[in-house]
């Protein structure tokens, strides 16, 4: 790797969970794995004896009754390896100290050289496998939700909703939610972060459903704000406004083209409309093993797209204390485009 | 607090968010709290304008357009604050290199002084409505488990039990659960991280639920080794010895004892039945705000237990291919001895 090259080391100690997970495939909550030119080490506990085995690929696997991280950086030593990568923005200043004390003073100065987050920077963009575990915890997201169309009503409480949603997420095989489930009804939609709540769903104003599955550890992401009862003429025309926004970013969305201009494309339909400040979030974000992983899409942003990262994009209307509107997919960047992967209707819904 | 004066500090920066929720009520997924002589100040960004007015308490509220620990930095340098305590288990390498080109060369070199875990240690005792708080998480955790015995039953799902459990929890008012679900059954009530899985509950063995609620921001924890079908002599052997294992355990469980002795008492009654090496983790953990607080019930620990610390007593046995077994309850530590809060059956249930 280039970045591995520049720093001048020879060893990369991956600390964070899931780049262990995308670099082995070992889901332990306990793991650290040491890359080296003489192989991959995977570092774990004594819980995960039977688990490591079944899920490690192409690794060694050290069950330490030290923490992981120090027995990583003693073998890192021993074998010889003199200077070794490690993600920063993972890296507590706590775990430095501890990485530092493991070894020996001879090579402690030199012996770990921050290299950014290589392994964050590869996720980014999915293969085909990821791809298609992506495509699937996309598609049960879709079902979930059109599976809620026939269930709300005016009466039931945000946390029934979910509760529902949840647990047929869980039947459709997800491992659970890939974030805490927000239904934010009435003006609570207002909130941009609603959970769910003991509050009633109204007769009349919006409710707004933002959740996502964890799925064979791939996380899905969607929004939909649907409509109780008759709607206000406000209403509608700030729905109409976030969908043209949301549609306006779909539309740029395209290898080589910059987080940024996506971020633009959905901020200045709502500036036209005079709605850009109540936009106060960025436009979206990629995801994967993680509900939230790069590139962010915010203003400004000039990291390029490319083929095979899949994003958010999710503009939003918050207007306080009356309603507000976030509209979002998950969407697949290709050469020429983007491939919705949460194809569920984004017309106005009243039910 | 003395850890600050002995640092020398006349600030303190808060960015692990469930800290900042400890001290000022707020929940926002993006926050730091800034403490200084002059009062809290809590930095976050625009989606928790409204949510930061509801929820923080004692506090000015500042909504940033930059990073919340850029902003908090700044306002640290501009108030005057010269020294500033961080938390370093909980701020990255990065974070920090950031915190320190947020303020000018003048102050750099001594703006930062890690002052270790002040707010981790002070949540470690829990105060009256906090204990309040999770004696409710505790009793859903039950109630829930006492439902899922009339359901278990062989061919259902490992998944199927999850989705039925956190299902409950939910409409029980919990926000979600507080760690994956661990349904293990047959040979994999040998994993002591067994997530539920598609696998199908067979018609003899051992079914180990170990699951717990989020319930008012605050974790319940408890396991339950249920048996399905006639049982083995081994099976029965084993399940008494983590039961007097779990019951040795918090017999010595009160204030003053320290974390190592209680789990030398689960582990000694092990080892007399020659299962000690088959009991591969440590024997319980603080919880609170987080699943895994302090303090740690492990080996040698000589931290002493204080009277408001919520624990969990949780000895398991886990013979590979097998089947396993654990035990696990939530105390309160009192002046005299302990107030277990998940008062279940523990003796053998047989389905």
């Amino acid at each position: 790797m280039a970045a591995a090259t520049a720093a001048k080391v020879n060893g990369l100690l991956v600390t964070h969970l899931p780049d262990v997970r995308y670099l082995c495939g070992f889901t332990g909550s306990n793991a650290v794995l040491l890359l080296t030119g003489s192989g991959a080490v995977l570092f774990t506990d004594g819980r995960y004896v039977a688990q490591a085995r079944a899920e490690a690929v192409g690794t060694r696997v050290v069950i330490s009754k030290k923490a992981a991280l120090t027995a990583a950086c003693e073998w890192m030593e021993r074998t010889g390896v003199e200077r070794c990568g490690f993600d920063a923005t993972h890296t507590t200043v706590i775990a430095l100290e501890g990485m530092r004390r493991a070894v020996s003073s001879k090579v402690r100065r030199r012996a770990f050289q921050p290299v950014g987050s290589m392994v964050g920077r590869l996720r980014e963009v999915k293969d085909k496998d990821e791809i298609s575990l992506m495509r699937a915890a996309a598609a049960l997201g879709c079902r979930l939700f059109e599976g809620m169309l026939g269930l709300i009503e005016p009466g039931m409480t945000e946390i029934a909703v979910a509760a529902e949603l949840e647990y047929k997420a869980r039947l459709g095989g997800a491992e659970g939610m890939s974030f805490e489930t927000i239904v934010a009804s009435g003006p609570r939609s207002a909130l941009p972060h609603g959970r769910a709540t003991t509050a009633k769903l109204p007769r009349q104003g919006f409710v707004t459903l933002d959740f996502g599955v964890m799925l064979d550890g791939y996380s899905s992401d969607m929004t939909r704000t649907v409509h109780l009862g008759k709607a206000l003429p406000a209403e509608l025309e700030v729905y109409e406004a976030v969908l043209e926004a949301q549609e306006a970013a779909l539309a740029v969305v395209a290898a080589g083209v910059t987080a940024g201009e996506v971020d633009e494309a959905a901020r200045s339909v709502l500036r036209q409309a005079k709605l850009d400040r109540f936009f106060t979030h960025s436009t979206g974000h990629g995801l994967g093993l993680e509900i939230h992983e790069g590139p962010r899409l915010a203003a400004k942003q000039t990291q390029e797209l490319v083929e095979g990262m899949v994003i958010t994009i999710e503009p939003g209307v918050y207007m306080p204390g009356r309603f507000g509107v976030r509209i979002e997919d998950m969407v697949l960047v290709t050469r020429t485009g983007s491939e919705v992967l949460t194809p569920s209707l984004k017309a106005w819904i009243q039910l």
